[in-house]
């Protein structure tokens, strides 16, 4: 049987519900969709004019990002080493109601949808405005995402009101419902900057269509503290109160969680999405990701955007992960190398409501996928694939990257990029960012 | 003037002590090195046959690793996710008690300077058996090193006594005396492996060349508590009362430090190095580092060997030193990126005492530096080049190095190792070892 793409003799991960490795494996694909997965010696009926010989590589998931701001990329390296007060309101809203505009947002997804790729990551859960900017980049540069439209109460950059943003978000969801790549979902952007009444529109909004709701629930001290104090309840309690998550629910952070909150997100279902890097970098904290799964909550893992990192690589991420939450129980059997990989694969997956078509290689669901080199100083020898995928893996090892069944990278060349000549755009932003922060910060 | 290598155009972080950057800067290089440095405009009387535009290009001093064990590459993955007991005496130490030899920390020291160079390494300070393997590795790729010759009370894999070993260490110091790229220095493992005497003759015999000793201190709770119960003095203040500070000292790790410690670090001028990753994956703890710095004390990076990391990329321990303090000190202002990126190159040459030589870039210098392209699209746009270096910039983005003013690694390719056929050799040890370790372990 003839196939679009057959890679052969690869070291395959499927990260399936048995863990199956083949060490000497093969992967068919046709059209979009994985037809054939195991041992080399088991599958040789089929041929393609696209073979890959994969002697030496490991094939694995493509990795998801949970949570992210892909267009916040303009503003990368802006604000560092400061008080989350500084850092949000001497740079990151004055930055962002000067400049945020769908010509910047589209700059700023093209360098993070580059990246992501660059580094192994074949679709990602957004949440910003003027997302109908993020998709038109998704589909040409061929990446998967569920895209969060920010509502917010107060005006953004977008809509002046969560009314608004909220009709454009159902535009949008329509648009875009038959695509292969690009779910729209509503992205009320936390449970202090929404009201009730928004909060309870985007859950019906998201259930109308099925989809995932993407937000920012618990992420600091002063947050949960402000909760306690002005609804008598933690921020899980109140949102849970309200129904919100009756239904599949994306929730970024959730960095402080009482037990109460944790039987919540569990018997919910909610898919909590891990922030580690962002959390220390801001010292928000360290989510207790560990006791959250051993009660049986969902957890995956994100970036964050790049103001709060300053990168969009999810191996990165995993590595910190592993550590910083073994830290944080003082225990080094804590969340082990395989669990990390499963969070940022098959377990993103569900938390993005996609787990029947991604996050792991199966015959009859999607070909996004990666190949990696083993063949290099830093990850030879080999005892452990799992270790080597989050200890000593970099984004930057990953050679090539299939999404929906289309190669695009190749040989670590980002297919379909030509057309944009997105540095310079990005440099004359940034410059002008500079110098408004200077003005700004100096009065 | 010809000179052997001339850069232009550079973006150039010369680490010196006025912070000087120069954002199109020509660095000219005769010999080992550097000649000339500042301005593209102020540099016009340079010739070279060996010019490289570095439009785009950032040059920075090579980053130095303070701490690491390379030969134990052959371990990498081995064993991960395990409490520190399990991992030292059913893995760890059997592991080397069988496999410990002079071809295997040959293979070892291979794939570690290999990949140190890859990621932007130009100088480690190690501490293993067998450094006459490890000095052979170094002079065929080029790489600079400060070889800690292990020193122990109990048979190690080299030699079965102390004496044995301190005799060996003085004759590699004399053959290595007049190297320009290796030195070789006392390696006393640790206060609790070595006794008074041994840590004496150490110290006399560092002095006597005078060269730094490298010894690992107070890295977990328990040597602390063991110390003080064995002792009644902290780790520190045991070395203190034997003088072993008199000199120039490389101590890894200082996790659990009190104050008066801290007083005699500073004191001392004791050059004390964090590994961060290191201690978060074995749950040893948080150094202080902040409050060391705080109180003068110099300290520096690494990354401890492969076994507990599981590669040795500085890039990647800056970014985790930065996030790990911040999160320890409850301050995101807490060891900024530029603080780091001094840790790393010129505070770390001052540990291994060579910063006369190293450290910066700066006329009258060894030639020792990298070359990063920031036109990809995770560096773009730019707005801080400190916070790019520690936040953004990856190991695997170094394109091409400079050692003692030798291109050792140049468009991602590291040169003089195409006689080396170390993948076959490496995973073969690795797989007796795997072999082995199975059969140890399930009596």
């Amino acid at each position: 049987m003839e196939v679009d793409i057959l890679i052969k003799n690869a070291y395959i991960v499927t990260m399936n519900s048995e863990s199956s490795i083949y060490e000497f494996g093969t992967l068919a694909i046709l059209g979009n969709t994985i037809v054939a997965i195991g041992k080399s010696e088991d599958i040789e009926y089929f041929t393609s004019s696209n073979e890959i010989d994969a002697m030496g590589s490991l094939v694995m998931p493509g990795l998801i990002n949970a949570h992210t701001h892909a267009a916040m990329s303009i503003y990368k390296g802006m604000a560092d080493d400061l008080n989350l007060h500084e850092w949000l309101h001497k740079y990151i809203f004055p930055a962002e109601a000067k400049f945020c505009n769908a010509d910047t947002v589209s700059t700023g997804s093209q360098l993070a949808i580059m990246e992501m790729i660059r580094f192994g990551t074949t679709c990602f859960a957004d949440m910003y405005y003027f997302q109908e900017k993020t998709a038109e980049i998704c589909f040409l540069l061929g990446m998967r995402a569920v895209l969060g439209q920010a509502i917010l109460d107060f005006p953004a950059p977008d809509f002046k009101s969560s009314n608004d943003a909220l009709l454009h978000t159902e535009m949008l969801m329509q648009k875009y419902n038959n695509s292969q790549l690009v779910t729209i979902v509503p992205g009320p952007h936390s449970p202090y900057t929404c009201n009730k009444e928004t909060l309870i529109q985007s859950r019906q909004l998201a259930n109308k269509y099925n989809v995932p709701l993407h937000i920012h629930i618990s992420e600091t001290m002063l947050e949960y503290e402000e909760s306690i104090k002005n609804n008598e309840k933690t921020p899980i309690e109140y949102c849970d109160d309200l129904d919100l998550f009756n239904g599949k629910t994306i929730a970024a952070h959730c960095v402080y969680i009482n037990d109460n909150d944790r039987s919540i997100l569990k018997n919910k279902k909610v898919g909590v999405v891990n922030n580690a890097i962002s959390n220390m970098k801001l010292c928000s904290g360290v989510a207790p990701v560990y006791f959250m799964k051993e009660a049986g909550v969902t957890v995956g893992i994100g970036t964050d955007g790049v103001v709060s990192n300053n990168t969009l690589d999810i191996f990165e991420e995993m590595k910190t992960v592993a550590m910083v939450h073994k830290l944080n129980t003082n225990d080094p059997t804590a969340l082990n190398a395989k669990t990390v990989v499963e969070m940022a694969t098959i377990e993103n997956a569900k938390i993005l409501g996609l787990d029947s078509q991604i996050g792991s290689l199966e015959v009859g669901k999607k070909a996004d996928l990666i190949l990696i080199n083993l063949n290099q100083p830093h990850l030879i020898p080999l005892y452990n694939i799992y270790s080597h995928i989050v200890y000593a893996i970099k984004g930057g090892d990953v050679d090539t990257v299939i999404i929906n069944g289309e190669i695009v990278m190749l040989n670590k060349t980002v297919q379909y990029s030509e057309a944009l000549d997105v540095a310079i755009d990005a440099q004359l932003i940034a410059n002008e960012v500079k110098e408004y922060m200077e003005t700004v910060n100096a009065s």
